[in-house]
């Protein structure tokens, strides 16, 4: 048998972490007092334990909880469960990391098409990538199409809809997806240059099974998915069973969590399937840091089970100016979306989608960035 | 056109509280500075837009947004979207209220059996109802009902699987949930007593079809669901197609949030469809307090458009001895759970699932205590 590890953050008096410990430990299995576990097998083999306690002078302390890994099941929902169904409950405990046996990672596929998948899409081999957004919502499925074939044709790489088109009578679903994948092939026939248009799907499972039929019936060449929002036990078996395109994955919903960004964005997306994931870089309109975005992008990308290699898109108020400073700062496996700063340029977008585009080719060859940057924990 | 008011709780300092709603109003609409909507229906009809800020002299504050009730598609993935996508990512936002007008709220069906019809299963007019749970997951299927029908031939109403009951090799879903379905229906047969069996559906949404496959078979009388862990919108499509009989909510994952308990446990899994929702009661070993709780309460079972009441579940480390306090709290339309502090009876187990219905039946009887001890707001 095999255990998962995983590490809580606790807020309380340090002379209680012992004890909240041990109650982590068996609210996250049993749910009862160890002492009325009498059954032998499911003390010694399902039973939570406290692996380790990590004090801090300051501020939180950390605890280690080993989990049995047959009590999930090898089920998506079942595993989230398992690490923070009740804990969830717990004001003063968040979920920091997991580290799953390899039989448990064995059992899922994780991404189809990683970083190496998304390039041979685009025939881009080494460079940064750049995606941009289709917005606001409210536009006509035509308007939304016309600022897809600017982008697309001034040099973008992915073109994605913002993550609040859903399928709303201004820009149905169909109507919405038919016109800006036509928009897309004829920048792709006008520029000679690949690009890819990201639809973003929303729904029930029924529903997001019937837009999966029209990205399939329509040739679409990637999708947007936010899995807190559909669920993620969701997300993982459409990607797996309906999707055969790169997938993108949303953050919306998600920072709903007392879940750390990295596990939950870097780690736990990859593990469902995230070919590419979106996050709030530092320093944007959201509260992240640099430390928790380096957190994210390593978890993304690093050497794990046989998993591809997800691809970091640093998001949230970016703007052309710092194109450069991202590019140091992830590397070249990266793609930099920009969403509000190009369409501020009104009727100079080309303009400004061709500066984003140079920004970030100029800022990988200058630079002597090395495809990942940020040390591999 | 009509507009959702939305809620949310904003910790930031006085100065900037303005500032703030007004970027909350365009995170969760159009995603852009208003400048940039140029369009004048998306400005008119679409962008979202600041009812009111109330400043507190400490502590944090509150703004109302009007989010167009158009944006959501009237998909419950999108309409969670709309509330709460981007802005979950704020850790100075919380998601505390809203407010749907009726042109919304008559798309959706609500709970479909509610307080009422979980009586009529049960023939139980105005009593409290008990519950109690099986496990600890690790027992066999067979262990499993024999504590089904232990509990449920002495007196228990709804007897439900622990939420950490999944399709686990120690206790098979199809196999558990057979056994525990012939011990409910032995029970009731030896007692002339009505009961109900709730096993805990969890998987993807391919898992929870073939799960309701087996309870529809089966003919098991109630299911228990965790919204949050599969996904809401899931939930909301389960319930309204593949699951007939009454649904219990169980909280697992939702603390994750930071959305008020009242908001997503009374009314956003009541609008979703849930019969009854399951809470941690004050004072038990969750840290939610009583004026939490009394809004779950309340807006499980106040008068909400053409909605079924939901059936409150306080738990969470409930004991017999304070079954008269939440009955008192929470009047006769409630339904007390009580998990490992029964179980913890071992071999007085019967006895002291007798003293429990005994203790809420006498409570019942000797409080003055109406169906709605707490205010309806």
């Amino acid at each position: 048998m095999s255990w998962i590890e995983v590490t809580y953050r606790v807020s309380a008096p340090r002379d209680q972490l012992d004890a909240i410990a041990q109650a982590i430990a068996l609210e996250q299995s049993v749910e009862l007092p160890a002492e009325v576990v009498t059954d032998p097998f499911v003390a010694r083999s399902v039973m939570g334990r406290v692996a380790s306690t990590h004090a801090a002078d300051e501020g939180p302390h950390r605890v280690v909880i080993r989990l049995a890994t047959s009590t999930t099941g090898f089920d998506a929902a079942q595993t989230l469960n398992m690490l923070f169904g009740n804990s969830s409950l717990h004001a003063h405990v968040e979920l920091i990391d997991a580290d799953f046996p390899p039989e448990f990672l064995a059992r899922f596929t994780g991404p189809r098409h990683g970083i190496d998948g998304i390039r041979a899409c685009l025939h881009v081999a080494r460079r940064p990538l750049t995606c941009a957004a289709l917005k606001p919502q409210g536009l006509s499925s035509d308007a939304l199409a016309t600022l897809c074939y600017t982008l697309a044709v001034n040099g973008i790489d992915v073109v994605k809809d913002d993550h609040g088109l859903a399928d709303q009578s201004y820009s149905p679903f169909a109507e919405r997806v038919a016109a800006c994948q036509r928009a897309i092939e004829r920048a792709r026939r006008e520029s000679g240059r690949r690009c890819l248009y990201a639809p973003s799907l929303v729904g029930a499972p029924a529903v997001l099974a019937r837009q999966a039929r029209i990205v399939r019936e329509e040739g679409v060449g990637a999708v947007l998915l936010a899995p807190a929002l559909i669920g993620m036990p969701v997300f993982n078996e459409l990607v797996t069973t309906q999707v055969d395109v790169p997938v993108i994955a949303h953050p919306a919903y998600a920072g709903a969590t007392r879940i750390a960004p990295p596990l939950i964005l870097g780690r736990l997306f990859r593990w469902l399937g995230a070919d590419a994931v979106i996050f709030p870089n530092f320093g944007g309109r959201f509260a992240y840091t640099a430390e928790q975005c380096a957190g994210i992008a390593t978890y993304a990308r690093d050497e794990w089970a046989s998993y591809r290699r997800t691809l970091p898109v640093p998001a949230g108020g970016l703007s052309v100016e710092r194109a450069a400073e991202v590019v140091g700062f992830y590397g070249g496996d990266v793609m930099l979306l920009i969403g509000g700063s190009l369409l501020a340029a009104r009727d100079q977008l080309a303009a400004r989608a061709r500066s984003f585009v140079a920004a970030v080719h100029d800022a990988f060859e200058q630079s002597a960035a090395l495809p990942s940057a940020i040390p591999i924990r």
